[in-house]
C-alpha cells in the first residue's frame, strides 16, 4: 500500500515534469516537440511518455498539432490560469503598470516570489501595450530589485536557511552579497526606504527599481518593477523608484480595499 | 501490464480533474477549498485526494494557504500558460482589441474554439483597460457570434456529427437552430459575409458581432468579438461587424506575416 502510494505520486510528478519540458522548449522555439525528443529530454521511456502525453492531451493540458503530430502546451493551462490569484493580480494591476510605464517612459513589470525565485507575471511598455519578454519566467531573488522587495520582510532564520553563502554564490557568481549578513543589511535598507534599486547586479548595463504591493494585513505579496539600460535611467533612478513606490501604494489600496 | 497502464492514465486523469474542481469553484468564490470539500466535489476518497494535492502542490500546480490550509490553483499554471499558443495570440492581439474597443466604444473579446466550446482568452474595454469577466470561461459555440465564426468552415460531416438536434437543444433550449441544416445555413451566411451577428441568441438583451482571425494557410484559428446591450448597439450592429472584420483582418496579417 505504501509502495503503491509512492508509485502514484511519483507518476504524477513525472507526468507534470513533461509539462515543464514542453514549457522550457517553447520559450525558445515556439513550435512543439515530438514524442521521441520529449522522452529524451525527460529521461524516460518512449511508450510511457507517449501514454502520459495522450492522457494530458485528452484533458487539454497539452495540444497535438494534427499536421506535425508535435506536442505543445495546451489551451486548458491558459483557461485554468485565468482563475489563479496571479491572473486576478495581473488584471487589477494592468492599468497601474501601464500608467507607470507612461509616467517613467520605461518598461514595467509585475513580479511575485515563488519557490524562492522571482516570477514575472506581466509587463507593460510605454506606448506599445504589452511586451511578453519576461512573462512567466523566473530569476534569482537576491540579484533583482523586485526580489529584494519580496524578501525584505523575511525573518533572519528563513533568510539564513535559504540564502547561505553557497546559495548566494550559485545564483550570483562573485558579484554581490558574499554572506547572508550582507544580503540582510541590504534588505533592511529596502524595508526602510520602501523601495529597492539595483545597479548592474542582475545584468551588466541594466539598472532597476522596485516597490512592494501589500495585502490588507500589510504583508508583501508582489512587487512593481522598472528595468532599463543604465545609460538612460541611471541619473533618474531614485526619482523612478519614488514614482514606483507611489504607484505600488495606490495599487495596494485598490487591490485590498473593501468595495 | 495493460491493466497497469490503464491505472496510471486513469490516475493522472483523476488528478487533473482536481484542478478542474478548483477552477470551477474559484470562478465563483475566489478563495480556496479544504481537502474534504474537494474530495466530495470530485467524488473521491479523502486520503487519495490529499495525497494527489500534496504532489500537485510540490509542483506548484496548486497552492496551499499557510493560514487556512485551503487549496487553490497554483502559480505554475500561470507560469506555464505564458508559454502557450493562446498566450502568444493574446499578447499579439492586445493592441488590436484595445483599438477596436476604442473605435466601437464597446467591450471586445478574443475567442477560440476548444473542445467544441468557445473559450474567451482576453477582454478589452474602452478607456478602462482590461476587464476579466469572461477570460478563461467557455460558452456553447452555436449560440454566440464568435462560435459561429469559429464553426463556419467545418465540413458538413463534422457539423452533423457534433451538432445533432439533441446537442443543439441541450445548449440552446428552444431559441434557435432546431436542426443541423438551420445551423449550417446560418454558417454559410457567416462565411459569405466574413462576419457573424447574434441578436439575443446567447443572452436576452445582448447583441454581438464577430469576425475571424486566420493563419497563414487561411484557416480560422480565433475570432474577435463585440458584445453589448441591445438598446445601445442594435442600430449600429452591422457597422460594428464591418469594423470588427477590418481589425480582425489586420490582426491576421500581423500574426502570420513573415517578419
Amino acid at each position: 500500500m505504501s509502495s503503491k502510494r509512492q508509485t502514484n505520486s511519483a507518476g504524477l510528478r513525472r507526468d507534470i515534469e513533461l509539462l515543464e519540458v514542453l514549457g522550457k522548449y517553447e520559450v525558445e522555439h515556439k513550435s512543439g516537440l515530438g514524442v521521441i525528443r520529449i522522452a529524451e529530454m525527460a529521461g524516460r521511456e518512449k511508450t510511457q511518455v507517449s501514454r502520459a502525453l495522450a492522457t494530458l492531451a485528452e484533458q487539454g493540458l497539452v495540444d497535438r498539432d494534427p499536421n506535425t503530430m508535435f506536442y505543445r502546451l495546451g489551451w486548458r493551462l491558459y483557461a485554468l490560469s485565468a482563475q489563479t490569484f496571479e491572473a486576478h493580480l495581473t488584471s487589477v494591476a494592468a492599468p497601474y503598470l501601464r500608467r507607470l510605464a507612461e509616467l517613467a517612459q520605461e518598461t514595467t513589470h509585475l513580479c511575485v516570489l515563488r519557490h524562492d525565485e522571482v516570477l514575472t507575471l506581466s509587463t507593460a511598455a510605454p506606448a506599445h501595450g504589452f511586451r511578453a519578454v519576461w512573462e512567466g519566467l523566473t530569476s534569482p531573488a537576491p540579484s533583482t530589485s523586485a526580489g529584494r522587495v519580496l524578501l525584505c520582510e523575511w525573518d533572519e532564520t528563513s533568510l539564513a536557511a535559504k540564502w547561505t553563502p553557497e546559495a548566494l554564490a550559485s545564483v550570483m557568481g562573485q558579484r554581490i552579497f558574499k554572506s547572508t549578513e550582507e544580503l540582510s543589511d541590504e534588505l533592511k535598507k529596502v524595508r526602510q526606504q520602501g523601495f529597492s534599486v539595483v545597479d548592474e547586479e542582475f545584468e551588466i548595463g541594466v539598472v532597476g527599481c522596485s516597490a512592494p504591493i501589500r495585502d490588507a494585513s500589510g504583508r508583501i505579496v508582489a512587487a512593481i518593477n522598472i528595468g532599463a539600460p543604465k545609460a538612460r535611467l541611471e541619473s533618474k533612478l531614485d526619482q523612478a523608484a519614488r514614482l514606483t513606490r507611489k504607484v505600488a501604494n495606490e495599487l495596494s489600496q485598490t487591490l485590498y480595499s473593501p468595495s
